[in-house]
Protein backbone atom coordinates (compact mmCIF):
# COMPACT_ATOMS: atom_id res chain seq x y z
CA UNK A 1 0.00 0.00 0.00
CA UNK A 2 1.38 3.68 -0.82
CA UNK A 3 2.33 5.58 2.29
CA UNK A 4 1.46 8.79 3.04
CA UNK A 5 3.57 11.73 2.05
CA UNK A 6 4.38 14.91 4.59
CA UNK A 7 3.22 18.18 3.44
CA UNK A 8 4.89 21.02 5.29
CA UNK A 9 2.70 24.18 4.83
CA UNK A 10 4.26 27.38 6.31
CA UNK A 11 3.99 30.75 5.23
CA UNK A 12 4.36 34.25 7.16
CA UNK A 13 1.91 34.36 10.24
CA UNK A 14 -1.62 36.09 8.82
CA UNK A 15 -1.13 34.73 5.79
CA UNK A 16 -4.13 32.44 6.04
CA UNK A 17 -2.38 28.65 6.09
CA UNK A 18 -4.72 28.10 9.10
CA UNK A 19 -7.78 28.44 6.59
CA UNK A 20 -6.34 27.17 3.40
CA UNK A 21 -5.13 23.48 5.36
CA UNK A 22 -8.28 23.56 7.41
CA UNK A 23 -10.91 23.56 4.02
CA UNK A 24 -8.78 21.30 2.32
CA UNK A 25 -8.82 18.41 4.69
CA UNK A 26 -12.48 19.02 4.33
CA UNK A 27 -12.59 19.10 0.67
CA UNK A 28 -10.52 16.13 -0.09
CA UNK A 29 -9.79 12.39 1.25
CA UNK A 30 -6.75 10.55 2.95
CA UNK A 31 -5.42 14.19 4.00
CA UNK A 32 -4.89 14.90 7.34
CA UNK A 33 -3.77 17.75 9.62
CA UNK A 34 -1.14 17.19 11.73
CA UNK A 35 -1.98 18.80 15.29
CA UNK A 36 0.47 20.71 16.73
CA UNK A 37 1.18 21.53 20.43
CA UNK A 38 1.50 24.74 21.57
CA UNK A 39 2.11 26.90 24.48
CA UNK A 40 0.25 29.84 24.09
CA UNK A 41 -3.12 30.60 24.56
CA UNK A 42 -5.63 29.58 22.78
CA UNK A 43 -7.70 32.35 20.88
CA UNK A 44 -11.36 33.08 20.59
CA UNK A 45 -12.77 30.02 18.63
CA UNK A 46 -9.66 27.76 19.35
CA UNK A 47 -10.81 24.52 20.45
CA UNK A 48 -8.02 22.11 22.27
CA UNK A 49 -7.19 19.06 20.83
CA UNK A 50 -8.83 20.19 17.63
CA UNK A 51 -6.53 23.40 16.85
CA UNK A 52 -3.75 23.00 18.69
CA UNK A 53 -2.89 20.87 22.15
CA UNK A 54 -2.74 23.61 24.28
CA UNK A 55 0.14 22.36 27.12
CA UNK A 56 1.75 24.11 29.81
CA UNK A 57 6.04 24.99 29.35
CA UNK A 58 6.36 22.39 31.48
CA UNK A 59 4.60 19.45 29.81
CA UNK A 60 5.99 20.87 26.82
CA UNK A 61 9.43 20.64 27.77
CA UNK A 62 8.42 16.67 28.98
CA UNK A 63 7.44 16.17 25.35
CA UNK A 64 11.61 17.03 24.02
CA UNK A 65 13.39 15.55 26.10
CA UNK A 66 11.52 12.51 25.40
CA UNK A 67 12.28 13.14 21.71
CA UNK A 68 8.36 13.21 21.02
CA UNK A 69 8.77 15.85 18.43
CA UNK A 70 9.48 15.89 14.70
CA UNK A 71 9.81 19.79 15.28
CA UNK A 72 9.38 22.49 17.66
CA UNK A 73 10.18 26.32 17.90
CA UNK A 74 10.01 28.74 20.17
CA UNK A 75 8.03 31.50 18.33
CA UNK A 76 7.17 34.99 19.30
CA UNK A 77 7.99 34.23 23.33
CA UNK A 78 5.76 30.82 22.86
CA UNK A 79 6.72 27.08 21.58
CA UNK A 80 4.95 24.89 19.05
CA UNK A 81 5.96 21.19 18.14
CA UNK A 82 4.45 18.12 16.08
CA UNK A 83 4.30 15.06 18.17
CA UNK A 84 5.66 12.33 16.68
CA UNK A 85 3.18 9.11 17.28
CA UNK A 86 0.05 10.24 15.45
CA UNK A 87 1.76 11.91 12.36
CA UNK A 88 3.33 8.20 11.69
CA UNK A 89 0.57 6.09 12.52
CA UNK A 90 -1.45 7.78 9.56
CA UNK A 91 1.65 7.94 7.25
CA UNK A 92 1.52 4.24 7.31
CA UNK A 93 -2.24 3.76 6.55
CA UNK A 94 -1.75 5.94 3.34
CA UNK A 95 -2.56 9.13 4.53
CA UNK A 96 -1.21 12.41 3.36
CA UNK A 97 -0.57 14.77 6.71
CA UNK A 98 -0.20 18.35 6.34
CA UNK A 99 2.24 19.73 8.96
CA UNK A 100 1.12 23.34 9.27
CA UNK A 101 4.08 25.22 10.80
CA UNK A 102 5.91 28.10 11.05
CA UNK A 103 8.70 28.68 8.69
CA UNK A 104 11.79 27.89 11.09
CA UNK A 105 10.28 24.54 12.36
CA UNK A 106 9.81 24.21 8.49
CA UNK A 107 12.66 24.02 7.50
CA UNK A 108 13.49 21.85 10.43
CA UNK A 109 11.44 19.23 9.34
CA UNK A 110 12.56 19.41 5.48
CA UNK A 111 15.87 18.93 6.74
CA UNK A 112 14.90 15.93 8.71
CA UNK A 113 12.63 14.53 6.53
CA UNK A 114 14.06 15.40 2.63
CA UNK A 115 10.81 13.23 1.12
CA UNK A 116 8.75 16.17 3.02
CA UNK A 117 7.28 18.69 0.08
CA UNK A 118 7.05 22.08 1.03
CA UNK A 119 4.95 24.20 0.34
CA UNK A 120 5.19 27.67 1.04
CA UNK A 121 1.90 30.41 1.09
CA UNK A 122 2.63 33.96 -0.01
CA UNK A 123 0.04 36.60 0.72
CA UNK A 124 -1.01 38.32 -2.66
CA UNK A 125 0.35 41.35 -1.48
CA UNK A 126 2.80 42.94 1.50
CA UNK A 127 -0.27 45.39 2.13
CA UNK A 128 -3.28 42.89 2.46
CA UNK A 129 -0.63 40.85 4.94
CA UNK A 130 -0.33 44.51 6.58
CA UNK A 131 -4.37 44.04 6.56
CA UNK A 132 -4.81 40.62 7.16
CA UNK A 133 -2.29 41.24 10.56
CA UNK A 134 -4.52 44.18 11.59
CA UNK A 135 -7.67 42.84 11.00
CA UNK A 136 -7.21 39.72 13.17
CA UNK A 137 -7.01 42.66 16.28
CA UNK A 138 -5.57 40.27 18.95
CA UNK A 139 -2.49 42.19 19.31
CA UNK A 140 -1.40 45.67 19.63
CA UNK A 141 0.90 47.80 17.32
CA UNK A 142 3.91 46.79 18.88
CA UNK A 143 3.32 42.83 18.34
CA UNK A 144 2.01 43.91 15.17
CA UNK A 145 5.09 45.17 13.56
CA UNK A 146 7.21 42.38 15.34
CA UNK A 147 4.81 40.17 13.13
CA UNK A 148 5.93 42.30 10.32
CA UNK A 149 9.23 41.93 10.50
CA UNK A 150 8.84 38.35 11.42
CA UNK A 151 6.97 38.20 7.99
CA UNK A 152 9.57 39.64 5.94
CA UNK A 153 12.42 37.11 7.40
CA UNK A 154 9.96 34.33 6.90
CA UNK A 155 9.20 35.50 3.12
CA UNK A 156 13.27 35.75 2.82
CA UNK A 157 13.04 31.72 3.40
CA UNK A 158 10.77 30.73 0.81
CA UNK A 159 13.61 29.41 -1.72
CA UNK A 160 13.95 26.57 1.10
CA UNK A 161 10.49 25.42 -0.07
CA UNK A 162 9.53 22.71 -2.75
CA UNK A 163 6.41 24.64 -4.00
CA UNK A 164 4.71 28.00 -3.82
CA UNK A 165 1.10 29.14 -3.32
CA UNK A 166 -0.70 32.76 -3.15
CA UNK A 167 -3.37 33.17 -0.80
CA UNK A 168 -5.72 35.34 -3.34
CA UNK A 169 -9.21 34.04 -3.14
CA UNK A 170 -9.39 31.00 -0.88
CA UNK A 171 -10.72 28.62 -2.72
CA UNK A 172 -8.10 28.87 -5.23
CA UNK A 173 -5.64 28.67 -3.17
CA UNK A 174 -6.90 25.36 -1.58
CA UNK A 175 -7.51 24.14 -5.13
CA UNK A 176 -3.56 25.03 -5.66
CA UNK A 177 -2.25 23.13 -2.50
CA UNK A 178 -4.95 20.30 -3.65
CA UNK A 179 -3.05 20.06 -7.05
CA UNK A 180 -0.07 19.81 -5.81
CA UNK A 181 -0.96 16.95 -3.35
CA UNK A 182 -2.80 14.94 -6.17
CA UNK A 183 0.18 15.28 -8.27
CA UNK A 184 2.53 13.83 -6.03
CA UNK A 185 0.24 10.71 -6.04
CA UNK A 186 0.24 10.13 -9.38
CA UNK B 1 -5.23 63.48 -16.64
CA UNK B 2 -3.96 60.55 -14.64
CA UNK B 3 -0.22 59.97 -15.06
CA UNK B 4 1.10 56.47 -15.62
CA UNK B 5 2.44 54.45 -12.78
CA UNK B 6 6.09 52.40 -13.18
CA UNK B 7 5.65 48.60 -12.10
CA UNK B 8 8.66 46.31 -11.53
CA UNK B 9 8.22 42.91 -12.61
CA UNK B 10 10.76 40.72 -11.48
CA UNK B 11 11.39 37.39 -10.89
CA UNK B 12 14.33 34.51 -11.17
CA UNK B 13 15.59 33.95 -14.16
CA UNK B 14 13.39 31.44 -16.30
CA UNK B 15 10.01 32.10 -14.31
CA UNK B 16 8.41 33.44 -17.74
CA UNK B 17 8.18 36.95 -16.43
CA UNK B 18 9.22 38.47 -20.45
CA UNK B 19 5.92 36.20 -21.52
CA UNK B 20 3.62 37.24 -19.16
CA UNK B 21 4.92 40.95 -19.55
CA UNK B 22 4.25 40.84 -23.04
CA UNK B 23 0.96 39.06 -23.26
CA UNK B 24 0.23 41.51 -21.23
CA UNK B 25 0.26 44.61 -23.03
CA UNK B 26 -1.31 42.39 -25.89
CA UNK B 27 -4.70 41.97 -23.97
CA UNK B 28 -4.91 45.29 -21.75
CA UNK B 29 -4.98 49.25 -22.77
CA UNK B 30 -2.56 51.92 -21.85
CA UNK B 31 0.51 49.61 -19.98
CA UNK B 32 3.64 49.35 -22.08
CA UNK B 33 6.60 47.33 -21.61
CA UNK B 34 9.58 49.31 -21.33
CA UNK B 35 12.41 48.10 -23.63
CA UNK B 36 15.71 47.71 -22.11
CA UNK B 37 19.11 47.94 -23.38
CA UNK B 38 21.61 45.24 -22.72
CA UNK B 39 25.07 43.62 -23.80
CA UNK B 40 24.23 39.95 -23.95
CA UNK B 41 23.62 38.11 -27.47
CA UNK B 42 20.09 37.95 -29.22
CA UNK B 43 18.10 34.57 -28.30
CA UNK B 44 16.72 32.91 -31.55
CA UNK B 45 13.66 34.94 -32.03
CA UNK B 46 14.79 38.09 -30.19
CA UNK B 47 14.65 41.36 -31.75
CA UNK B 48 16.24 44.23 -31.97
CA UNK B 49 14.82 47.28 -30.37
CA UNK B 50 11.68 45.25 -29.79
CA UNK B 51 12.77 42.52 -27.16
CA UNK B 52 15.97 44.97 -25.88
CA UNK B 53 18.35 47.52 -27.39
CA UNK B 54 21.23 44.80 -27.78
CA UNK B 55 24.20 47.31 -27.66
CA UNK B 56 27.76 46.97 -26.94
CA UNK B 57 29.53 47.13 -23.85
CA UNK B 58 31.15 50.79 -24.83
CA UNK B 59 27.85 51.69 -25.76
CA UNK B 60 26.20 50.82 -22.38
CA UNK B 61 28.98 53.07 -20.79
CA UNK B 62 28.13 55.82 -22.56
CA UNK B 63 24.93 55.95 -21.51
CA UNK B 64 25.77 55.24 -17.61
CA UNK B 65 28.21 58.20 -17.86
CA UNK B 66 25.37 60.28 -19.80
CA UNK B 67 23.27 59.32 -16.82
CA UNK B 68 20.70 58.49 -19.19
CA UNK B 69 19.46 54.88 -17.33
CA UNK B 70 17.03 54.69 -14.55
CA UNK B 71 18.68 51.57 -13.23
CA UNK B 72 21.32 49.09 -14.80
CA UNK B 73 22.81 45.83 -12.98
CA UNK B 74 25.46 43.54 -14.37
CA UNK B 75 23.61 40.08 -14.44
CA UNK B 76 25.82 36.31 -14.77
CA UNK B 77 28.68 38.79 -17.03
CA UNK B 78 26.11 41.09 -19.22
CA UNK B 79 24.82 44.33 -18.29
CA UNK B 80 21.17 45.68 -18.68
CA UNK B 81 20.01 48.77 -18.04
CA UNK B 82 16.33 50.97 -18.72
CA UNK B 83 16.80 54.04 -20.40
CA UNK B 84 14.82 56.60 -18.84
CA UNK B 85 13.66 59.47 -21.76
CA UNK B 86 11.10 56.17 -23.19
CA UNK B 87 9.64 55.71 -19.77
CA UNK B 88 9.18 59.50 -18.48
CA UNK B 89 7.39 60.49 -21.64
CA UNK B 90 4.90 57.11 -21.62
CA UNK B 91 4.10 57.85 -18.13
CA UNK B 92 3.23 61.21 -18.63
CA UNK B 93 0.81 60.56 -21.53
CA UNK B 94 -1.34 58.38 -18.87
CA UNK B 95 0.07 54.83 -19.73
CA UNK B 96 1.46 52.36 -16.58
CA UNK B 97 5.06 51.19 -17.79
CA UNK B 98 5.68 48.09 -17.17
CA UNK B 99 9.82 47.41 -16.39
CA UNK B 100 10.87 44.13 -16.62
CA UNK B 101 13.89 43.30 -14.72
CA UNK B 102 16.11 41.16 -12.91
CA UNK B 103 15.59 41.33 -9.19
CA UNK B 104 19.01 43.23 -8.22
CA UNK B 105 17.97 45.95 -10.81
CA UNK B 106 14.65 46.07 -10.15
CA UNK B 107 15.17 46.86 -5.96
CA UNK B 108 17.73 49.47 -7.30
CA UNK B 109 13.80 51.25 -9.02
CA UNK B 110 12.20 51.08 -6.18
CA UNK B 111 14.31 52.57 -3.70
CA UNK B 112 14.40 55.47 -6.24
CA UNK B 113 11.25 55.94 -6.78
CA UNK B 114 8.92 54.95 -4.37
CA UNK B 115 5.77 55.49 -5.86
CA UNK B 116 6.66 52.20 -8.01
CA UNK B 117 4.71 48.87 -7.41
CA UNK B 118 7.05 45.51 -7.62
CA UNK B 119 5.39 42.96 -8.78
CA UNK B 120 7.48 39.84 -7.81
CA UNK B 121 6.36 36.44 -10.06
CA UNK B 122 7.54 33.18 -8.30
CA UNK B 123 7.36 29.84 -10.33
CA UNK B 124 4.59 27.28 -9.54
CA UNK B 125 7.53 25.55 -7.66
CA UNK B 126 11.33 24.75 -7.62
CA UNK B 127 11.10 21.74 -9.87
CA UNK B 128 9.98 23.69 -13.03
CA UNK B 129 11.66 26.52 -11.98
CA UNK B 130 15.04 24.03 -12.95
CA UNK B 131 12.68 22.54 -15.90
CA UNK B 132 12.19 25.47 -17.35
CA UNK B 133 15.73 26.18 -17.04
CA UNK B 134 17.06 23.52 -18.91
CA UNK B 135 14.05 23.56 -21.21
CA UNK B 136 15.70 26.67 -22.64
CA UNK B 137 18.82 25.03 -23.81
CA UNK B 138 20.74 27.43 -24.58
CA UNK B 139 23.04 27.29 -21.45
CA UNK B 140 25.61 24.41 -20.36
CA UNK B 141 25.10 22.49 -17.12
CA UNK B 142 27.53 25.14 -15.35
CA UNK B 143 25.34 28.09 -16.44
CA UNK B 144 22.30 26.13 -15.71
CA UNK B 145 23.67 25.64 -12.09
CA UNK B 146 24.77 29.28 -11.70
CA UNK B 147 21.19 30.60 -12.65
CA UNK B 148 19.65 28.30 -10.66
CA UNK B 149 22.22 29.12 -7.22
CA UNK B 150 20.97 33.00 -8.35
CA UNK B 151 17.03 31.78 -8.68
CA UNK B 152 17.29 30.82 -5.22
CA UNK B 153 19.33 34.52 -4.02
CA UNK B 154 16.46 35.89 -6.04
CA UNK B 155 13.91 34.49 -4.46
CA UNK B 156 15.37 35.43 -0.94
CA UNK B 157 14.61 39.12 -2.24
CA UNK B 158 10.47 38.38 -2.31
CA UNK B 159 9.71 40.56 0.65
CA UNK B 160 11.03 43.86 -0.94
CA UNK B 161 8.41 43.66 -3.44
CA UNK B 162 4.80 44.78 -3.13
CA UNK B 163 2.68 42.21 -4.61
CA UNK B 164 3.25 38.55 -5.57
CA UNK B 165 2.28 36.32 -8.31
CA UNK B 166 3.05 32.61 -9.41
CA UNK B 167 3.11 31.85 -12.83
CA UNK B 168 1.05 28.58 -12.98
CA UNK B 169 -0.80 28.45 -15.87
CA UNK B 170 0.13 31.72 -17.68
CA UNK B 171 -3.18 33.35 -18.69
CA UNK B 172 -3.86 32.84 -14.93
CA UNK B 173 -0.18 34.82 -14.02
CA UNK B 174 -1.39 37.61 -16.96
CA UNK B 175 -5.14 37.86 -15.26
CA UNK B 176 -3.42 38.22 -11.66
CA UNK B 177 -0.36 40.99 -12.84
CA UNK B 178 -3.84 42.88 -14.92
CA UNK B 179 -6.10 42.80 -11.53
CA UNK B 180 -3.20 44.48 -9.62
CA UNK B 181 -2.06 47.38 -12.44
CA UNK B 182 -6.20 47.74 -12.66
CA UNK B 183 -6.87 48.15 -9.39
CA UNK B 184 -4.28 50.89 -8.62
CA UNK B 185 -6.05 52.77 -11.19
CA UNK B 186 -9.36 53.10 -9.50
Amino acid sequence: MRKGKIYVVSGPSGVGKGTIVRKLIEDYDNIALSVSATTRSPRTGEVDKVHYFFITKDEFTEIINKDGFIEYAEYCGNYYGTPKAAVYEKLEQGIDVILEIEVQGGIQVMEKFPEACGIFILPPSMAVLEKRLRGRQSEDEETIQKRLKTAKEELSKVSMYDCFVVNGPIEKAVEDVAEIILKNRE
